[in-house]
């Protein structure tokens, strides 16, 4: 049976009026001759769609974020070569809107300190309207792990207080060893690892959605949602077109990651993203959304987990009972009588 | 002025109880001479500091699941062998009741299956009664960052499949190379790992604490909560005297980790905590809380972040304004102009 869905608040008439223009925009756009538009779905199926694709939108950026951290501070590239990296990533496989636009801003020249670049002087502290912990909330509401879309918004707060930030800085104190390497390889596994890490937040928006559908009675077509994401919205990107192929072949794919080709692409590159995590944590730098796409990874495809030990501690200290592998039912044991 | 905290769920007659039985046994506890009960505040204050107590207990109960799973899959330890290293870190400044109780698991053997560690018998699905959840919630909320504490909670939701992660263990492949190394070296550089993000997972505990005190006008004193979770809760642990202490000298600490004592601490084992990350990444093993214990650290201490990209790019896509570092004011760019 499915309950209702969540009241969800449309965020006052600034976001009815972004929703309204991203309507217009993607009914504008045809991708591959295919429109942008669809009816996804019975209730509020469109507002939750547009939730998860805001909680994706929030993942992405972050992620981009990283790897220009990882560029910037541990490489020491400037505004120029940055651009030129966005520019070139988004003629292939990770091409995208956010790409563009990436590439754009660290174009752009200061207007108040002319031949500066204008990234330069924007503060470091990143705002939110709201619906990325929304989106957090419903995951831990479903019991969908989304940890890739959770570390955004978390980043998003911790930027929040930039004096802090710094008065921190000479007291806690990190590595010291600069990058040693070869900065053009780095920077193409860079890449991979972001291609991966952006998979991976599509298939945990995916795997939010499909379980949304089946509570709330939504009967969601993941294959349709792929599509319509495929133009005039914020988070379209080349490779949904890969996904929507993976759900148009298996509408009730468990995982994205499950999908043979996409298995494939994930796999290959695999290896570059733990390269990636490895250095940022190396060099002393935030990582937190490349790492936690390498875990959600690691522990997807992790037959057994530790999770084990959780059970067994919470039915010591609050009998709250375990399961057995070797039988079903529910377990207690008498902790205290050894 | 201060809002009115949030309303509590006290989560039914078990979570009553269980609330009554905690503050029962608190009450019998003397530390160092001194009760374990106080009065912390205002309204709802006691029921959200035990929120925050269960949030944190999350986090370490995850960090603890985690070394488990280094020790276990990455280094081939058995049961017997993983309660003695339990035992020998309760013994020094890592002891507390979680690692106590932990140790006694490890020992405990089946009675189902005579001679068998209980342990493997238990099945990798880790429940929750919503506690932790709900800590998440509020930190987003109220715009703390608790990476420790939403990994937790997210694990506990990706267990709730054995059967997805064992069909998704065949098709995504990680690193296939065993652990190399000085296993008694790695295992005393785990424990200073595991001793890093418990203090840092109390510190975004604190912090949470500390932000809802001032928006709610709950008037909490941390030195008052540390010293009372120093016995009889279940996140009771020796650190915990460094915590108070800490929160004696100054009441308005902005983070734990500021302490002068307990920054010394943490810059002496990040060496460690880098390392075991380091590990887990090689070995294809997720370690989700150490790595984000790990970031909240690098990105603590981060006096400049990426965070201004995502406010070039909201700017960009959805004229959300930034700020800039060299004038004050809210500033606006027509970034399609060129």
């Amino acid at each position: 049976g499915a309950r209702h869905g969540p009241s969800l608040m449309p965020g006052g008439p600034a976001a009815a009026y972004e929703r309204v223009r991203l309507i217009l925009e993607a009914a504008a756009a045809r991708i591959n001759g295919e429109p942008c538009v669809t009816h996804l779905g019975t209730g509020s199926a469109g507002h939750y769609v547009k939730m998860v694709h805001n909680g994706i939108e929030y993942g992405l950026m972050q992620l981009i974020a990283e790897t220009y951290d990882l560029m910037k501070r541990g490489l020491g590239m400037n505004a120029e070569a940055l651009a030129a990296v966005y520019e070139n990533w988004n003629q292939g496989e990770l091409g995208s809107y956010l790409l563009e636009i990436t590439a754009h801003i660290f174009r752009r020249t200061d207007e108040v300190k002319a031949g500066m670049p204008l990234i330069d002087m924007i503060l470091d502290r990143a705002r939110q309207k709201g619906t990325g912990k929304w989106a957090v909330s419903e995951a831990m509401e479903l019991q969908v792990p989304t940890p890739t879309i959770d570390v955004a918004v978390m980043m998003r707060n911790l930027s929040g207080n930039p004096a802090a930030r710094k008065a921190a800085e000479g007291m806690l104190l990190g590595p010291a060893a600069p990058f040693e390497g070869d900065a053009g390889r780095f920077i193409g596994g860079l890449g991979n690892a972001l291609f991966n890490s952006f998979l991976g937040t599509y298939a945990q928006g995916m795997a939010l959605l499909q379980s949304a559908s089946a509570v709330y009675g939504y009967g969601l077509h993941l294959e349709a949602v792929a599509r319509i994401w495929r133009g005039g919205c914020i988070i379209r990107a080349a490779l949904l077109e890969d996904i929507r192929a993976a759900y148009q072949t298996s509408p009730d794919l468990p995982n994205l990651m499950l999908d043979p080709h996409i298995g494939r692409e994930i796999n290959l590159r695999q290896g570059d993203l733990r390269s990636v995590v490895r250095t940022a944590v190396d060099l002393g730098l935030p990582a937190p959304g490349l790492a936690a796409s390498l875990a959600y990874f690691d522990a997807c495809r992790s037959a057994w987990l530790p999770a084990n030990l959780i059970s067994a501690q919470r039915d010591y200290f609050g009998a709250h009972t375990y399961e057995r592998i070797d039988a079903p039912g529910i377990f207690h044991t008498e902790w205290s009588k050894d």
